[in-house]
């Protein structure tokens, strides 16, 4: 995700010059020397670190984007908020619910910015989705689903921990749940509000993998594949599937929202396509309609090419960074914060939960007397 | 349902004249004397009843073909039984399990030929994904999902009850389970084998109708939408919902089965279609195909038209009905008979009951001690 | 296509009851006895003949189907209209111009009603896109162009003549132009008005083939594949490619038309869909709609099933001998007859001379003066 | 385009690094001292030019992109080969083939790299469709198709001339056919060879526009709309066609190729996926392939991001410039380049002759004798 960070921050000027906070690439943090060097050489950042410690100690430096494996996110995270710096956090937030507690709770004390790398909001078309379910055009809702189905660990050979971390339960958290339902769960709770219960089950479907560090084979704990349905607060119903064993989909993230006005459906495979289909038209030549969303009146594209050519994946990046920094130039609040991303944790939390005892789940926990 | 029946019936001849056994349309009967004169006249049947125990009585009938609501199956069935006939029944087989395992007990004891209508499985896109399925081409299977979405019943207005009896709990048993679902499930387990357990959510978002018989506003006791995930005896996981408030489709029903090597998916909207993954492909030039299932060396497509002209929903009816007639001939079981419809009911009667508690359930139930 | 029409006739009854005029077949005409035999059987004929002439001279026929190759055509139907039969003709109406306006004139003078099959018109998806452009709705109109693509022979041992006899020039009076193209110009000129001027390219990519009659190899005559582009009467331009070559394409007929507020996109492999863009719509959610024409509401579909369940190919004849025969009840003219087949002949002609002399031809011909 | 063009300098080190020439941005040059400070500060110029003439004479630049209006490509190219710089030119090379012949003699005689900005090839889907087609996989090729469908000058109220400098002919030299065709005949002669001959027909629908120079109505010089078709050397027939009246298309660039054995097709409005037809598959589940072409074996993906995750438009430059600098590395010689550009000129020449004059025209014009 280095790559993605660094391309958006390098194309903001270009594409959004008018921007009061421009980003200066200050300084690239890794562990290897080496790799770093090489990194800022191509990226463009002034300098290096091998310390993130040290980073965060740079009275140079404003804001921290935090790239690492998702075991490190709270532990920077709130070292960074202590002093005093912002925060852009991958997603998911944290490994746990209590750490994503515990990382909000450091900014709620400073006050300070902070946000979280669910850029899928910001692809054109899911940003006129939103607009157009704002608009109230969909009626009463009555169901929401979406699934987030990959293929690429099939193959029993590829390995648990090291560069393999999202393998790895003790780094990663969770399996798909944290990987991908987090992205689906942050999109349905911006579009459709906020998911009251949950009711799951989860599969590990190739039980052991050699371990990268220990050469080992090792029981996997992560999990393969995800499915729960749930209940929305404005009583609609919702479906979420999330895998990595769907052959012929490499990253089909698609969400459908059912209104009783109209309804809207995306696939990510198809990202500058949005279809809508609207119960107003005239009943004889009603249909889905396939938006392309490429025209200058629509989400963000009047900063890209003339209608009809399309955009791509990275653009969603550059897209959040943009109205990161306008959000300080205005003084907006800006989402997803840390706080709008516990709420997604919260579901994840609750998810797992339900699938591990076999129950539904309420989401609305209090992590405190857990 | 008449109208379908009747056009199979009346078409065998044209299509199939192959067969050693045609239908002769002896009689069809219903309450309205007015009305089944009519059809009869239309459809070219040679006598017309009124009382259907006459039918069972008529020594020139050797099969009978249930065409009433849900709540008149069990009952018409064991009486045809009684009278050794051949049943073909439309689907769901009976309002609940135990009406459906009397009803199979009734010709477990006779050995007489019986069916039901799940008509899609001879659709010959979804008998393609069967051929492909048995070849093991799809390798382990890891997840199944299907859904049946209709968007009719968003109107208030619409009544319960009467014309309406599939509004009406009473008479149809349950909502979309055993109306949508009972397809989906149908077409799962024969595609995919035995399901194990279930989760299951349901809603009525309408929740009180007028009558149709008493005028009256009524509480509805049916289920509007219905949600479940399950999991398979091979070890895949299952996904299903049905549901009649997604607005903009009309009969959307869809499956896709995702195996280690391949993967198949299939849209009712538009059934002489079916999408297969082919993992064996060559890498670079590796996608979805979309195979227009209208070639001459493609199921039942060789009693059609030249190849790329298409086919309609009625001719499932047809095909069903034609291999019925060969099973006669040839003395071979046919499916789906009574026995394999019992095995939806369960689990059917599993999923309103897993909604109901609120908890994971077993199919396999031994109705018996229930 | 004795199957096809045989069918429709068959169906009429039972989804059109309400017909004054319904069909009778009292007898079907071929050259071998056995063939014809088993063709009454299975199709319900009264009687069969073996000489047409002696069809023709029946008191019991009021009407005459014509579906022997095209070399046919004009004697039958000649020798119908002078005997006061209505006449029911496969297309192309003709082999040339010369034949076609030769068989106009004899129902000129009889005043007897006539038809041609150019059944494409009434699938529900097309005759709803000729509803749309006559509410004038797409505005004036720039473009029109459709393509008929087949591939079945690219084979070079496919043979000429004899039963293929639609490869052999002598028979079928030209290739693709008259067998594929002719229903392209018929659906145009319904749409969108007459053709003007035509240029055109045609191709015979295998230059021999053997004839099934003499068994020798011989020049084939037909042409392969023709493009021909055009101006219509209103102004717009045309563009029309036919090709039996076409790897991967079955039956894949499809139009566009381009109008200054709309355009409207149909594609036979789909028939039940009519894609239209409507730019009235709000332009942030403007898109191509796909209509799914299978509502009660949709041009012929209160005949058959519920909304979102698909009819085939074989019902566009159904519809075209319904309307027939209710034109018959009301007086009214009936489209396509022998007068608007042979416009689309004419055009033929001029694109088939267009070719042959690489020039531009007017297609208002003056055919006696040829 | 010069914005497409500077973002693809900015990128290439960010994403080719292992390039031994990498694209300094010593100048930018328009006659607007205003505009071209904003721009050069926007992306990155080292410095300003108001005088390309002054561009030309500076030793610290090596190689001129020319992106200005069509009537100042030749000019501009001719000096600066003079010069011994290196020339990047916008398509379509010329206003004539005049010009272009002379920009290729200028060219020739100093032995410098240039190269038109012929982007389409580079998608990834497009060269996939190259690699296919080159491996001789789709056998002898019967047709290729070709269109680039506009609807943004249906409004008579958009001007011609000044910064519509597209809409002038004295200008661009021609409408769609040098601005859309162009593209639509350089990928199709790199895919499937050289065009003999054309027979084309033009259309100006909207006669006079406002010209935003002189604040008059004038007549219209350019063709709105642009038909042909062709025989390329290899035997196939072509068929291209272009406008900017097809209400509904914002910039559908589509190509499809019927061989033998395969066809391919594309779309620019969903760039990313490639359809293919493998007539080698089993006959039983044959059908047209979706490839998302976004894995890392795949044309330039192994650039990108994870497999299924779209790029856009832009990054056909990026592919572009890094292939040119890899050219100057390696020696290798680069197409698309004048002299290429030059056979397109060719064919657009005979296309608006051939549509002037309603005659076939040969493209192996040999200028000299105009």
């Amino acid at each position: 995700m280095g790559r993605t960070h660094s391309n958006a921050y390098n194309r903001i000027k270009n594409f959004f010059p008018e921007l009061e906070y421009l980003p200066i690439l200050k300084t690239v943090c890794s562990r290897s020397e080496k790799k770093v060097k090489a990194f800022a050489e191509q990226w463009g950042y002034e300098s290096i670190e091998t310390d993130w410690k040290k980073v965060i100690a740079r009275d140079d430096i404003d804001a921290i984007d935090i790239c690492t494996p998702n075991d490190m996110h709270a532990e920077i995270a709130i070292a960074a908020a202590a002093a005093g710096k912002m925060v852009l956090c991958e997603k998911p937030l944290a490994r746990s619910l209590d750490e994503a507690q515990k990382m909000v709770d450091a900014f709620d004390e400073s006050g300070i910015k902070n946000m979280v790398w669910y850029n899928y909001r910001r692809l054109p078309a899911v940003t006129l989705a939103k607009n157009i379910i704002d608009t109230g055009k969909l009626g009463r809702i009555f169901h929401y689903r979406a699934n987030f189905l990959q293929d690429w660990t099939i193959n029993a050979d590829i390995q648990q921990g090291g560069t393999d971390w999202r393998m790895d339960a003790a780094v990663a958290g969770s399996g798909v749940t944290g990987d991908l339902l987090a992205h689906c769960i942050d999109t349905a709770m911006w579009l459709n509000g906020a998911i009251n219960d949950v009711s799951a089950v989860t599969e590990t479907f190739v039980k052991e993998r050699v371990h990268q560090l220990t050469g080992k084979m090792q029981q996997v704990g992560i999990d393969d594949a995800c499915i729960f349905h749930c209940r929305f607060d404005n009583g609609s119903l919702g479906l979420f599937e999330s895998t990595r064993y769907a052959r012929g989909h490499k990253a089909m993230y698609t969400f459908e929202i059912n209104g009783a006005n109209g309804s809207i459906r995306w696939d990510l495979h198809d990202l500058n396509r949005l279809e809508f289909f609207d119960h107003a038209d005239d009943s004889k030549v009603r249909g889905w309609r396939t938006i392309h969303v490429t025209d200058g009146d629509q989400p963000y594209m009047n900063k890209w090419w003339v209608p009809g050519l399309s955009i791509g994946y990275e653009h969603s990046f550059i897209h959040q960074i943009a109205d990161f920094l306008k959000s300080i130039e205005t003084g907006e609040s800006f989402s997803p914060s840390f706080k709008d991303a516990l709420e997604t944790q919260k579901v994840c939390e609750a998810v797992i939960d339900s699938a591990n005892t076999r129950s539904w789940k309420d989401t609305h926990v209090d992590w405190t007397e857990n």
